[in-house]
Order: structure tokens, then C-alpha cells, then sequence
């Protein structure tokens, strides 16, 4: 099965938040990879993974990071794949700093932001499923699924109020 | 030609930031729609744009709106379709209180969030030809175009300083 | 006796804040009902519910909503019913998203916001009973008592320092 | 016509904001009064106006003020009618100021919070309408005659794009 | 002994950072009173303390708020002695909201604004302490010593690193 | 007529703001001196200035400062003089940087802290004013007219409403 | 004369605000070279840049950027030489991004950062000078002489208030 | 072994944090002194120490600061030695109010500002260390051996998810 997802993050410290990205791509039989690629300190090794993703067969880059988090704009810049950036809530801003790293790339270099922390890391992964689902009906149904037992779960989770 | 991007917007006056994305879709010969689809003034409409909007051959919704900016999350909430949210900069606080609204999207509904204002509204097609470009050689090649002319642009740009 | 409140909230995880409203409500004998309705996830039920809403009898809505809060400002956009939004405090921002996302509604669909959190939702029943007490005496008069036992517990607890 | 609300700022530089909220009202044909009233210049004709404003027939107030706003909760502090607070736009931080001292009201005296500068201060008059509109069948059906008219403009503005 | 200090705050969930103020004042010997006074829930008591103060002899008010953070600044508005607002860190946004409503008051009416929590408290006694010993030698002195015993302390402080 | 108050600011672009100030000193009456006296470039004049306040009859220090604004905060460090701080709009962050930087002192060494601008200059007079008006039966009857006139203006303000 | 300093700037509109370092450096007779290097649209350039800067002899370099502002921090990845990050002020949030994204670097990898805009130019050139002051003795007296023309302005300028 | 490094801070308690900037500069082998030294506790002690530093052959200084963290600023101004400030994660703003007091200085007198916290004191004592780099061929040595150590332990990590 070919690789469709990468997913990469800053630091073994944001695994906890981007495990969620991968169970959920799991949950949906999308096949990915994850690794620990850092800006700051592998820049060369995100450079080749970012220019080397489309012809490895990559078709979105999910990337995680806090902080100065500059490796989803990073991996942007070297790729024309739509790349998914997730803000790690981090140490002192709670990561508003992240988020402002990531959402605020200049024109020309886009990167697709989500919610901070781990809403965000599970989006990210129903973002890259979303994407996919525009040419394979097969994730478009899951995704379809997934609404509808989102939707019956809430209806179910009102009941047991009190 | 089958129109593969709907560009909607909740007011007339988040028209001069979405135009950007508009004419960039243009350039790239990328069929799209433009509408004025409010989330609290036209709610039913709305809904009726999301839900249809996969049936009608959509493949992306590029949305912009301003502080409590709700069209990009209520369209995705409507779709499986992947949503782009552009947060307008807002007269009071500048576009913080319209990222927060788009972007911290709860776990389950993503909404792919670009920058503030217009940089945030021409990544918003870049994001989605990007997407395209995932069966589309052809914008893939003009997206490569696209970076190769902005990295000459910079380097002649860089000779042009004082 | 019919149901003159409407309470929402988007998510089970609000219920612990939400309650302090519920609680607040049955003090006070007024007739309430109890949901979960998420915008995101059962957006054709909260639409259902906030058209239908004055005809079923309910006179306010109370609706709590964390992170994107998309709940109260899209039950406002399908009634003219008087709706209080509850910020609930998010685990990133602490509820500074939440706020920004009910408060900035745009000219011609208000939001009754309150404080974040606890006290919110506390003041969000209050508020409903104020709503109340302009044509119902009796809970003017309940609600004359809570200000005047307000009052004296402030004057008793200032004795009790240290 | 009995007055029915009761608009009130702190200061003249607030009314070309609060202006919004009376041609609202006006519109509406809802009798109101509008003075200045300062919380920190004239504290004890803000609490003589707050503590006679129900049995004066009052049934809704409105009150705009801006930085340390504190208008609107003092006033809810001596009155149990419904108090909606206006944050006007402040000099050096935008209304962030005016918007925190006003929704951030401790458990007990709640004041129903609108958006930053104008769009709040005429939700602040719709809001008072809606208010209204519980037990007045006349104002919901001018309320539902203003959303069907906001709806057809924003559809009729659609077309004019570009 | 002569009462010169009034400290007063919202609530007795202030009383342990306003306790700090208390100590310093009762370590440097001057006559303080301590009082609940809310501004939301006893405002015709606080403002009956704030207008005979000036009589009673007070010198200084100290007043501790959270949230909107109203009681500095209103018994700002009803005497014209020196009122030092302590912003209590508040559950939500950490004291952000109990600082921006003291500080921010408008020309005519101000609040000396200490830092938010413990150390403003201490510094409210300290500055309230500075402020008697203008004419006061032996207050004067008692600061000299404190700033003497600071010195050292820190200087010892140093040697114990590691 | 002995200088009572010493006007000091970090450098002439903040005179705009301060003369608001010192023109306020001049309407009492109160005799001040004012300097520019920057903590960064002339830290040796700023402590000289600071440590021999006292002894030259100087009741009270009123110092503003803009961005990383420590003029306040080190002259509060040489003097156990009160010392009023007041926050000049900075250009990036409108003064939300000056007022953190002035207000958010370390136990046992308080800056009285005013609003941020013009406001605050005022404010920082009328504080001064009223620190000396516990002494000084003159100024507490101006402060008592200054608060009259107030009164008195907001009243007539209200009738030019429209 | 072998060029010192490089100097960096992600566009030519950060150009105004970095040739504020520039002009020092040059005051200062310190040599330098100035570019545009982008690291979302010239990545590569920008790691050559890096990545050579030390052996074509730099000792320092300056990288300004605004908004998700990654050139001084990647730079920094790819160097051991101290990198100087100046936040460009940003259109809507007026630098906040710009700022966190360069000084919230992860533990590694640091950026000297300065302040938002035009002082922050100014001052990473009179950084960098310092650092070359270490070992260089000329720039070390020139620095003394700017900080002494610095003092003898703020004393003349006093003089000229009003 | 000449130091060649100062190690400051403005509390005891801001040692859990600088201690870690102390820790790496061992860890090169860098002559440092660690002091407690307030700006403004022992105002007159940071001002000796600042200006003696250079003649006492330190090279840069380290000083390390909360809440309004005046420290690195003040001793900025008594030295033209390389000055990095690290702000120290405070109780109510969690360092954001540390931060813009030490990288807000007004242009003239800079200080090199690190992230808040941990990563910050750590990246003080690297960004030291690549200053000496500029000279010391066994410095750069050790830097960029670290990096390579750096860039090895993420790939190992990279292995190790899961």
C-alpha cells in the first residue's frame, strides 16, 4: 500500500498530541509514516523530506509543532502539497505562539491551519481523509460514517445528561 | 467547465480581501463561484450551499468572514468537502477575534485556516490548487511555476535594495 | 408547566458549567429543558431546534459552547428569541476563544454574552430570569431576595475574615 | 408612550456608537430615553437612574462605555432589570479593555454583553427588541420582517460582486 | 490608634492575597481596617464607605477586584482620596481582565494599579505606607530600614545559589 | 514655593502625552519641575534624580515611559517616594507593552500605575493631588470642585445629546 | 575590508525598517553586505546563505521578518554564528507574530531577538556592534561615544521641553 | 580562568530556570560567575556591576528577569557588553509580561532576548557561547559538535515513536 500521509513533528515531546493524527489515519486504513524531523535541529533532512514528498507518492504533509514552530511553514516552502499544520499547546503561551507561527505565513506559501493541541491533531488527520475523499469514494463514505455517528453520539450523549 | 471551487464570503465588505483569492484562481484557470453566503443573515442558504456543494462536483470551499467568523466552521460542519477559512481583519481587534473563530474548530470538523487578510486570501486558492494538484499535473506544474518565479522575483528584488 | 428556557450546550464536557444554570433555573421554579445540540455535529438538529423554538413556547435560550463557539451565534441566526451564550473555558486559550467567538457577532444578530465559565453560566440563568421578571412579578420579587441575600452574605462574610 | 428603554453612556464621545442603538430603536418605534451618565462623574445619578428605572416602566437598559467600563455593571448592580453593555472602541487597546470590564461580571449580577463599537450598539437595540418580542407580538414581527429583509440583501449583494 | 488604611475587597476568596497587604500594614505599625465592600452585591454600602471615608480619617483606600473588576474604581468615583487598586488573579484569564478593568479608568478619576496577585497586594501596603510617610518621618524610616533589609537579603541570597 | 512634584519622562516624544499632565499641576497650583530623564540613556542622571527626590522636598514622582518601559519601575528603586507611572501608547503594541513593563512590579517595590496615554497623564496628576490633598485642606477642596464640575459638565452634556 | 555583517530581510517592503541597521552599521564603518533572502520563497538560498556565512568570514548576521516571521530562526538552524532577529511590524497584529516567532525558539537553536520595528533595527546594528566590541577596541570607543552623545542629547532635549 | 561570562538574575527564585544556562556553559568549559543581583532591590549594586563588567574581563552577561523584568535593560544601560536577557515565566502572564519588558527597549541601548522559560536560559548560554565563537575556534568547535549531536538524537528519535 502506498504511502498516501506523512506525518512529522518537531520533537518526540509532541508525539503524544500527533498520535492522534496517526489513529485516526489508522482508524480510516490511510497508509502514513511518521518521524521526528525537526527545523532547528535536522533542517537539511526537512528539506529532503519536504522536497522529495510529492514524487515519493505523498499526498499530504501533516506537521506538528510548538512554539517558534516554524516546520509546517518550512515544509511548505519545498513542497507544492498541501501541508497541515497542527499548533502544539506549548510550556508558557498555551500555544498561541504556535498558532501564530503557523497561520501567519506570508502570501505565496500557504499552510493549512488547525485548532491547537490534540482537536487539532485529529482534525488534521480528517483534513488530509477530507482531501483525499475528493477522488476516492471509499474515504468520502468513511468521512460520511464518521459525520453520522458523530451526529448519533451527540443525540445519545444528551440523554445521559445528569 | 465544471466549477471546482466555491468562494464564499459572509459580507460584501470581505469582498476586497476574497477578490485576491479570486483572481489567483483566475490566473490559474481554475474554475470557481463566488457568492456573498452569510452564516447568521442567510442561514438556510447556507446550508443548502454546503450540502449540496460535493454533488454539484465542488472539490474545495474557500470561505472568508470577520469576527465571530462562523461561515468557514458552518460549512464545514455541512460537508465532508475540505473547507478553507479565511479570517477578514476586523475593525476592533484586527482579525485575532476572527482566527480564534475559525481556527480552535472542535475535534471532528476541521476547518483549514490561512493568515489574516489578504495574504490569508490569496493562500486560500494557492491551498487549493495545491490540493488539486494532487491528480492534477498540470497546476501542479504552475504551482511549481509560481515558486520558481517568486524565487527569481526575490533575487532580483534583492538587487533593487536602496 | 411549559418550558420557557432553553438550555444548550455543545458538547457533554460543558455539562459541569452548564449545570450551575440548570441549577439556578429549578431555584428559581422556572421551567427549563436540558440539550446537547452542537453546531458542528448536529447542525441540522440545532437549526431544527432554533426555528422552532418561540413556537414551542420557550421565551429564552441559554447556549454554552467552548473554542470555536459557533452555537449560540447560529441558534441567534434562527430566532428571534433573546440568546445567552456561555463561553466555557477551553483548555488552550482558557476560554479568551471562546468569547471572541460569541461576543464579535455582527450587526443585526446579537448574543447576550456573559462572563467565562462557571460565573457565566451562573449569571446566564440570572439573566433569563431577569428577561422573565419584566412581566412576571413573582420572579421579580425572587429575584429581589437573591440580591438582598447577596447582599447580606457579603455584609456576614466580611466578619468572618480571618 | 411609556418609555420602555433606557439608553445610557458615559460619556458624549460614545453617542456617534450609540446613536446606532437609538435609530434602531426609533425604527422600531420602541419609546426610549438616552442621557450620559458616568459611572466614575456622576456615580450617584447612575445608582438614582438604575434604582427608580423599574418602577419608572423601564424594561430594558442599555449601556455603552469604554476602557475601564464600568457603566453596565453598576448599574446591574441596582437593578434586577435586564442590562445589556455596549464596549465602546477604546483609544489604545481597541475595546478589549471595555469588553473584559464589562462581560466579566462575578456570579450574581450578569449584564448581557454585546460586540465591540457599532455592530454591538446596534445589536444592543435588537437585542432589547428580541427582549421585547417575548410578550409584544408586534415588535417579533418586525424582528422577523428585519431578517427576512437582511436575508433578501444579502442574496440581492451576491450579485453585485465585482 | 487612628484608622488611616482602609482595605477593602470583592469577595472573601480575595482575603488570601489581600492578607499580604494586611500583614505588611500590621508589621509597620499603621491602624488599618478590613472589609468585604462588593461593588455587584453591596453597592450602596460601598459607596456609603468610599464618601465618609475622607471623614473617618482614612487616608488611603486599598481596594482588591478580580474579574470586572469594578470596586477600585467606584470608590475612586466617590472620594478624593488615593484609592491603590489590587487586580486579584482571576480563574479564567489569570488577573489579564482584573487589571485592564482598574487600570484603565477614564481622566478625572484614578486608581493607583498595583501588579496582579500577591505582590501587588504587598506593594499596595507599601505604597500606601510611602504615601503617609510624606509627612510621616517614622513611616519614612521604616521603609528606609525594609529597602535596607531588602539590599542584604538579596546580597546574602546570592552566596546561597546552588 | 517649594517644588512638590517632579514631572520626569523618558524622552520628548513623550511631552505630548505628559504636558497633559503638568498642565493640570499648573490649574491647582501645585509647583513641579519637569525633566527628561531616560533610565536607558542617562541611567546615572535617573538614579542622582531619584535618590535625592526626598531631601529636596519632592512629595511624589509622577514618571511616564513608553515600550520596555523601566523609568517608573528603577526610580521607584531609588526613592521611598510614591511613584505614579504612567504608560505611553507605544507604536507596535499601542502600550500594552508600557503598562506590563511599569505595572507588573516585584513585591517591595510598588509603581502607582495609571491608564495608558493621555487619560493616564491626566489621571497621574490628579493622583498626585489627592496624595497630597490628605495633608493639604486646599487641594481637597479643588479635588472636591474639580469633581463637581464634572458632575456638572456630564449633566449638561447629556442634555446636547443630538 | 572583509564584510562583517550580513544583513537579511524575508521582502523588500521589510527594507524601510531594515535600513535603519544598515545606515548605523555604516555610521560605524562596520562592513556589511544586505539581501533578500526568503525562506519561504528562496529556502535553498536561505541555507546556502546560512550555511556558508562563516567561512565567507560573517560575524554576525541581522535577519529581519514579519508576521509567521521564520528567516532569522532558520538561519540560525544552519549557522553557529549569533543570528540578531528583528520582528517586522505586521499589518494585522502589528508584530506579535513577527515577535513570537522568532524569540520562542526551542532549546537549541537561539535567536537574539530585538525589539518590533524601527528600534529593533536600530538596535540589532548596535548589537552586532557590540559583540564585534568584544575583541574590537574601535567599535568599543565608538560605542562609549554614542552612548555619551546619547546622555548629553537627553539633557539638551530636557531643557527644550515646552 | 578568566570568566568570561556573568550569570544575573533578579530573585532566588528565577535560579530553577538560569541554573540550566549555567549548566551548559560548565558544559563547554566557559568561565562564568552566577549573582543575584535586583534592579530593583540592589539598584546600585546591578549599576557597579554593569559598569565594571567590561574592565573585569567579562565578555557578555547573561541576566535573567521576571514580571517586570527590568534587570537586562537596566544593566543594557550601564555597558555596551553584549547583554542577553531571558524572561522568566511568571505567575499571572506566564512570562508574556517578562518578555515585552526586556525586548521592548527603546533604540539605542539593546538587549538580545531569548524564549520565555527553560529553552530561553538554555539558548542564553549558547547564544553566549557562539559569541565567543566569533574568536575562539574551540567554542565554534564545540557548537558545532553539539548541533551534530542534536541532529542525531532527533533521528534517533524519530525511531523511537511508538
Amino acid at each position: 500500500m502506498t504511502i498516501e500521509i506523512g506525518v512529522v513533528m518537531g520533537s518526540t515531546s509532541d508525539w503524544p498530541t500527533m498520535k492522534l493524527a496517526c489513529d485516526l489515519l489508522a482508524e480510516y486504513g490511510i497508509a502514513y509514516e511518521k518521524k521526528v524531523v525537526s527545523a532547528h535541529r535536522t533542517p537539511d533532512l526537512m528539506f529532503d523530506y519536504a522536497k522529495t514528498a510529492r514524487k515519493r507518492g505523498l499526498k499530504v504533509i501533516i506537521a506538528g509543532a510548538g512554539g517558534a514552530a516554524h516546520l509546517p511553514g518550512m515544509i511548505a516552502a519545498q513542497t507544492t502539497l498541501p501541508v497541515i499544520g497542527v499548533p502544539i499547546k506549548s510550556k508558557a503561551l498555551n500555544g498561541l505562539d504556535s498558532l501564530l507561527s503557523i497561520v501567519q505565513m506570508p502570501g505565496g506559501v500557504p499552510v493549512a491551519t488547525v485548532a491547537i493541541g490534540e482537536a487539532g491533531a485529529k482534525n488534521a488527520a480528517l483534513l488530509a481523509a477530507q482531501i483525499l475523499s475528493i477522488t476516492d469514494e471509499t474515504v468520502a463514505e468513511k468521512l460520511a460514517r464518521t459525520r453520522e455517528n458523530m451526529r448519533l453520539s451527540v443525540i445519545e450523549s444528551s440523554d445521559s445528561l445528569e
